[in-house]
């Protein structure tokens, strides 16, 4: 059997077969598994991308009917049961497709460019990339409106994923950097939150969202509810709220909105939702191929009657069920419907801050911050990332440093130096103001 | 004043002048010091370049007289006191020249990028790209002789560097990838290490030096002194050794031999040795501009008609000394002349071998190793740093694992699928083999 995709969802089918009668072949056009939710601590440079991804073929190494293979599915062939490859194709008798979804920039594809979203490392070290050169950027710019525009930072989407960039952009400027630069006033620094919807964590209590919200405006971050972005140029965003249109002018605009399904799934030929998510069988197969089953974000499915959100708790739920089905197959037994069990929420706010809900129960503040800390530790996978990660916090929670704060990759264009000097006009109070002077007075 | 480069040379600077009276400006092309001498432990997966890089502004951020710049200088000219920036220009009164030097591929520039070599944190992970990426690519082919191509690496340059690299890239095939694939046999895997000079660590007494040798070839690196590289393509190099030339099959060419100062040296207009290193007076500034340092690496300087060798103490004694001349200025006494003082050198080659020297001592083996261990950690900037160093260490060493062993960036042309499956032939013992079938008994 082949799986496609080493996330949650494939890695727990591979793990839940290894002692059944099956010789696997995995996929992935990368070779770590990543863990996803904690990759804005990446872009944010509180954790190393090294902490939170781990080689696939580590986490199977000891699974002798698991092969591993990097490489990127293009398409499937359902018929004649094959996967077409860039350089070649799979035979499978069963397949799991778990390629996952991505944000949605819905339909203006120009705009991803501008406004990177936070799905792979290298979108966290890109973003990461952004923000600090952003604030390089900043304190050589002399002319206030320009200045203002670098350390201004948009997220469009106040999902978990957004709350969470926002949240730590804010820290960023009224913490971590407070003290590295001359020219910079941490006040200055502007997170604006963009959300379609009447409320941020659109997915959680109200109750919750209002808590969330008022953490995030302590975290100097304004929240724009009901608003939706119209462009996006490198300049700025514009922002629509009813029929009055605002232009933010920003330097840095994330992308946190919306879900699409791998286009993978399209080649399945089988009904899609409106976010080409696989609309599935109750056991998670797809009409009319009861060897093929879709697990994970990619999958839009339904349990009493409601939707299964698009988490990894869904993803492991998801492959544990794809492979008991099989398993049942292989015994001869029938298969049952897949049934999600809702295990709870959280989102986290900065340092000392989070909302958490499971069951009815609904916490937001410092214990649910704590819960959630211990909880993502438990799941992040491996001992040594487990260890590297509590004290990559431990050390940025006690110090509001962020330690990981490399700009790699290529630096672009900063404002030129001339605008820094003895005419550059000076920003900060006169305490600091003597070192814009560039001559010693000896 | 101007510094420019803020490694160890630069950074020592600034930091000696923090109570003099001087505003000082540190320039770097990059926003983060890096502690080159664990770079390797990067490109061998065992570190994370957050481990061992770290902010510029963070690192000075308490010393008031010091502005930190983003910026590459393009040019100096002494005459007007001027340093060229891409987009601008800074005077000064007093400059600091401590951009380093690089690798030479002694005039065959068209090498670089067949061959790449390891100064910055983008030269580590792309060296830890090729290297991983060639394990996937020899765990798809199934041809005998590409497979060995895959698995064949050649390091040029056997001093500090190349002889680190070559010990972790032989451990990396014994131990730690020996059971995370299916079709590679980790006794095909080669390290070649290709040295011009009659030994490896040619820095070092002779009899270190063969104890470094045994030590390598423990970890099946195969040692290569004597001979030239001749020819660097994309399917390996070829080695002269005399009047004999062999051709070596590899696929994966790192480059560790070599020193070329910073090209901005030949705009000072000063003398230079045929390493294209600045030729300074006995106080580290250059002829005819006392006003202008140059120290680490990119000086040519003897001490006791010894050179100076180009290592972090090298850099750090000459920062201090630049300082210290900078002061006697200001208090208008006379300087000095540098006195390097070695401090003693060492270097690992895995997992429980090292070679040290310290005035007259010589040491190698496993309490060697332990010692060069607890001086780098000792002299990796930052606390965090320190401690993810110790537990990232521990856990590789406990482990025999490298746990960051992402493969970012672009994939590259691996060999076809269709190679794998019934046809290929399996390359792996009987109890392995039935992994490379693609059918599940049941």
């Amino acid at each position: 059997m082949v799986i496609l995709g080493g996330g949650f969802g494939g890695l727990t089918v591979a793990k839940a077969l290894a002692k059944a009668p099956v010789q696997i072949t995995l996929l992935d056009r990368r070779n770590h598994h990543l863990f996803q939710p904690l990759l804005y601590q990446v872009a944010t440079a509180a954790l190393n991308p090294g902490d939170i991804a781990y080689p696939i073929r580590a986490v199977v190494k000891a699974q002798a009917n698991v092969r591993v293979l990097l490489a990127e599915a293009r398409a499937i062939d359902p018929a004649t049961r094959r996967v077409v490859l860039d350089d070649g194709e799979l035979a499978y008798d069963y397949l799991i497709v778990a390629t996952g979804a991505t944000h949605s920039y819905f339909g203006h594809d120009a705009w991803a460019p501008l406004a990177p979203g936070l799905k792979s490392v290298e979108d966290a070290l890109e973003i990461r990339r952004r923000v600090f050169l952003a604030y390089e950027a900043a304190e050589r710019e002399s002319d206030p409106g320009a200045q203002r525009a670098w350390l201004t930072f948009v997220v469009v989407g106040a999902g978990a994923t957004g709350v969470e960039l926002a949240g730590a952009l804010g820290e960023i400027g009224l913490h971590t950097l407070a003290r590295d630069f001359r020219r910079i006033d941490p006040t200055q620094v502007r997170v604006l939150l963009v959300e379609g919807r009447d409320r941020v964590l659109g997915g959680y209590p109200p109750k919750l969202s209002a808590a969330a919200q008022r953490s995030l405006e302590k975290r100097q971050v304004e929240v724009r509810c009901g608003a939706r972005v119209t462009a996006v140029d490198g300049d700025g965003v514009e922002l629509t709220v009813g029929d009055r249109t605002e232009r933010v002018a920003a330097r840095t605009v994330l992308w946190a909105a919306g879900v699409e399904g791998s286009p993978l799934a399209r080649s399945l030929g089988v009904p899609l939702d409106g976010a080409g998510r696989v609309v599935v069988e109750p056991d998670l197969s797809i009409p009319g191929h009861p060897e093929v089953f879709v697990v994970g974000d990619l999958a839009a499915c339904t349990c009493d009657g409601k939707p299964v959100p698009g988490v990894c708790q869904g993803a492991m739920q998801g492959g544990a069920h794809a492979a008991r089905s099989i398993e049942a197959d292989l015994a001869g037994k029938a298969r049952g419907p897949f049934r999600y069990r809702d295990r709870g929420s959280m989102a986290t706010i900065g340092r000392t801050s989070a909302v958490v809900q499971i069951g009815r129960a609904q916490h937001h503040g410092f214990f649910a911050w704590l819960f959630w800390w211990v909880l993502h530790i438990f799941y992040v996978i491996g001992f040594r990332n487990r260890l590297a990660v509590i004290l990559s916090w431990a050390w940025s929670w006690l110090t509001f440093q962020r330690g990981v704060r490399l700009i790699t990759g290529p630096v672009g264009a900063l404002p030129p130096v001339r605008d820094i000097g003895a005419d550059g006009a000076p920003l900060l109070p006169p305490a600091a103001r003597t070192v814009a002077v560039d001559r010693e007075p000896a």
